[in-house]
């Protein structure tokens, strides 16, 4: 099969265009699901794939799909999906260029008029990153059967604790229908491109990261209890300073979960400490520790550490309690090895790689066959501003999805 | 000089009454500065001071001042003061007890018909926690020049950001006469008791801890600097966790002051994690440090350790700035000996013991002569509602209020 690249030129336009919509002035967006900047894409995306001849239908969790029609009017269609809402003083590329990679296939094929049996679908996720209205991936979630979408509709907005998501989503327009829904008789499968999110690609001069699986994680909270006293009237040995306490045992965890499997991450990003006023000793820390691997055998490790941990660390109690976990999700091995192969036969330098990071197309592989593709973060940026892909490294991103969905195609 | 001695049947009484005004239903009070509990608290302690014959004055500050004549018409006045508001949740015996004290002495004195050349003045200070309105000590402040007046009537409510205290204090109906003011042309000495706030007396058995100063304190903020990255997609080997960072340079600090003399107190109380979310590196930490110590030398070897701290520690810069500082402040040697010298003879235990916490005295002290009384704190705790003093220990030091008292009148 030929190999069929995609426009740099275009790329480029797409992403400047859209890097517009909720424009925070210092080189990122702030573009909450729904919000006007959201619409403001939504209705960009809309635009130009009606230019190129696509039917655009939204369903229910106003997730949209722009579909362009196949030779075979039996055949299923094939999506290429992803968000384009941000967080909070978000990049120009986390989400938005899975779309954008979406949009440029499809335009690519009608441009360069390649024959394809299958419809294909450009698509957008509602609400991938839960920023406002919380939990994250919480369309997918819905339409997966993760979440109960009575209580997804109830969640309220983090800004005014008022407005539920239900609300935003009759306000923006976009309620459709639920027989649009994303389902597994009319779609043959779902991809999705997304930036890496951390270093790895970028540390080995590598432009495509074949994705195999999202990485299984445990999610638990450390909690030490001490006695708040003074500051000024209580003398040192009487103290029971549950955030010196909480320091010990953060290190602790740090020193032994170092020593398991070095592919390990775990994470120790939010604390929270009573009363925390300087001139009191703080009687309570609770600690998030957040740990992802591959292999369930590693978690098994990393939990066996926490449940053997000191239970009493300077003259503080200490305990654990389990705030989630998730199995690692594989991805479709064919659909993982077009991706490898599409990239080789592109020339694109790519290697196997996993993700840490939770994406939609985790609950959407329970559905369907699915899989992703990642491109480099420089300096493995990512929910921030600084953000950056080359235009260059999204358009090999770009071919090698476009000859991923032709090799799916022709199958 | 004949020891006299206050009513322990009174002193009861009045704690049971004191504890209804803003009673929380499990032991404590929530009882804010110029709040409706904390003006029945005034009220009652007007209808008792004009029982016994009081002339009640107000300043502009709200501070209330109920005076018994002395025998002498030149003689200035004698002045026992404390607070009657409270922290959220507090306890029975913070504040309140030290102006239950001073409406007990008065009232021996006028019930017992006890001969003084000085008016005796029962006063309460306005707003020394600063609970709802910061800064604490306000009213001293003003008073002894340590807080510009203007500044402080623009603080606003932490509740609702919106009310100044100035607004507070015009609403409450105490704002009275700046000429009312506490002043040294008309008041010859100013005495607090206090409960101890922490674990001393108790420890040692001792009803009374005859003050001999304020400890110097100096306050830091210890700063750490890390990389925001993604939990899930940020190996470790590529990570700078400014939490990871802050757990050692907490625990090196601790270390460090330990070494130093063993009745120095230090605290890290607060902390701030940025952002503070448990899939990302933390990429800011900064925690508080307030160690006090009443030799100045040994406040500067603290000094040094924050200053000669490790710059970088797990890659993240670390730097530190000051937020305050004081120096030691001491009372008045002559009342002091008169404190220690009333329950010698009152037969009362008493120890020398210094005060770590901050009080409305130490403004007073730069004003006139000065000094504190301290009975026992149950377990050493204040600022909540487990706070406890016995009934006798209260009454002890009520007594050792009024032998000090009756020493200045005879001088």
């Amino acid at each position: 099969m030929n190999t069929k690249f995609c426009s740099m030129e275009r790329m480029e336009d797409k992403l400047k265009t859209f890097a517009t919509y909720g424009d925070t002035g210092h080189g990122g967006v702030t573009r909450y699901s729904l919000s006007q900047e959201a619409i403001q894409a939504r209705e960009e995306f809309t635009k130009r794939m009606e230019a190129i001849g696509a039917e655009i239908t939204v369903d229910d969790m106003a997730n949209m799909y722009a579909t362009i029609p196949g030779s075979d009017p039996n055949a299923k269609r094939i999506v290429i999906a992803s968000h384009v809402d941000s967080v909070k003083n978000g990049g120009n590329y986390d989400g938005i260029l899975g779309v954008i990679t979406a949009m440029e296939v499809l335009e690519t094929i009608v441009v360069q008029k390649i024959p394809h049996k299958h419809p294909l679908t450009a698509m957008i996720w509602t609400n991938e990153e839960g920023s406002l209205y919380p939990p994250a991936m919480m369309s997918s979630g819905v339409i997966c059967g993760k979440f109960d979408k009575d209580t997804i509709l109830s969640s309220k907005s983090v800004l005014d604790r008022k407005t539920t998501f239900g609300e935003a989503l009759v306000a923006s327009g976009y309620a459709g229908s639920l027989s649009n829904r994303l389902n597994s008789n009319d779609y043959k499968c779902m991809l999705e491109l997304h930036i890496e999110q951390g270093p790895i690609l970028e540390s080995a001069n590598t432009d495509i990261g074949v994705v195999t699986c999202v990485l299984g994680m445990i999610n638990y909270r450390i909690r030490t209890y001490g006695q708040a006293d003074h500051a000024g009237t209580t003398p040192m040995k009487y103290r029971q300073d549950a955030l010196y306490a909480a320091a010990q045992v953060l290190t602790y965890l740090h020193n032994e979960l170092d020593k398991l499997d070095p592919d390990l991450v775990y994470t120790t990003g939010e604390i929270k400490c009573h009363p925390c006023i300087h001139t009191v000793i703080p009687d309570f820390v609770d600690f998030s520790i957040d740990s992802r691997h591959e292999d369930p055998k590693v978690l098994e490790q990393v939990l066996d550490i926490i449940k053997n941990m000191p239970k009493e660390v300077a003259k503080c109690k200490v305990d654990y309690t389990k705030a989630w976990a998730r199995d690692t999700v594989y991805f479709d091995k064919e659909l993982v090895a077009f991706v490898k192969a599409s990239a080789d036969e592109a020339g694109i330098s790519n290697q196997y790689i996993n993700s840490g990071a939770g994406h939609d197309a985790q609950y959407v592989s329970d559905m369907m066959p699915t899989t992703m593709i990642f491109v480099p973060s420089k300096d493995g940026h990512s929910h921030c501003e600084p953000e950056f892909t080359s235009v260059e490294q999204c358009t090999n991103g770009a071919s090698v999805m476009l000859n991923t969905v032709l090799k799916i195609d022709a199958k």
